[in-house]
């Protein structure tokens, strides 16, 4: 948080006091499709991913959350209606969770967290109309090496066919690519 | 403004005072790939839309902003660095502008700007992982059909190639769903 705002050492017990700590083991869902979007999650050790099944019947990631990052459907969220998605940690993963109305009572004690969470939604954006970008301009082979060349942490820690879901590219696809280069 | 932060009659005006008012024509520039991302722009007439030129040389569609919405490169805005966007009015569009120096200016004088920003943003950031499974998981004619349903005022508004770029779709294979509904 002090990267974006200013806040006092006495407070961050405050803050922390709002939030839930919770273990999750691989594979955890902490959100499912179809319920209400009541909570917001921040990733402090390990990876969570948002997720919704195709009418194919396949799994498809929207967005990962690896440490320091927020993740809920912010739509329904802020709607307050059901979500559409799933989320589930992608490995052994420690988050603190926040529900709607903790968080709007967080806001009213500490508004300067209005602050943190406008250029956290800011970048959020910002970021996926890039990712739209992307999509549509680099090759299907780019796609995948430039992700992984951005962000080596992610091609390290999650497992290929969910990064391959991310990028809109089949498990098939990213195996062949992977030979390619290893060749 | 009012309807997510509730705000003084008598502050309208000192807000509105850090603002530009630029009448723009039907295919005016006014944010350029390359240049420093300076500037945050609300439309209060018309329509704007955020597009770039693809590496084969077609115009692809990010975003677009109809009346009440904003619209900037944010992630190049945040990081004040160079956009790789273009910006162009769609018809002919009155749009508020504001530089990055003085929303900041403006968020120190009335803080509760960074409450309706946050919401603001959280939702352009819901909505954009929302498009995602959209673009995912239906067919390309459905992507067109649920669309033009969703938002009829833009179906009757933008020229189709607009929305077609926008949908990942080609002009050709719009005007063929078009053909296809109206028979």
């Amino acid at each position: 948080m002090r990267k974006f705002v200013s806040l006092e050492d006495a407070d961050f017990p405050k803050v922390l006091s709002y939030f839930d700590e919770l273990d999750l083991n691989k594979k955890d869902l902490i959100m499912q499709a179809g319920n209400l979007c009541s909570h917001t999650y921040f990733v402090m050790e390990g990876c969570l991913h948002m997720y919704f099944t195709s009418k194919k019947g396949t799994e498809r990631t929207v967005q990962f959350a690896l440490e320091g990052w927020w993740l809920t459907d912010f739509l329904a969220h802020h709607n307050r209606t059901n979500t559409d998605f799933n989320m589930q940690a992608v490995e052994n993963t420690k988050v603190l969770s926040i529900t709607y109305g903790k968080q709007e009572q967080l806001y009213r004690e500490f508004p300067i967290l209005e602050r943190y969470f406008r250029i956290i939604h800011q970048i959020g954006y910002g970021a996926s109309l890039h990712k739209m970008k992307h999509l549509y301009d680099l090759s299907k082979e780019d796609i995948y090496l430039q992700f992984t060349e951005h962000f080596p942490e992610f091609a390290q820690r999650v497992p290929q066919y969910l990064i391959a879901s991310f990028l809109g590219l089949t498990p098939e696809y990213v195996s062949e690519i992977r030979a390619k280069k290893r060749s």
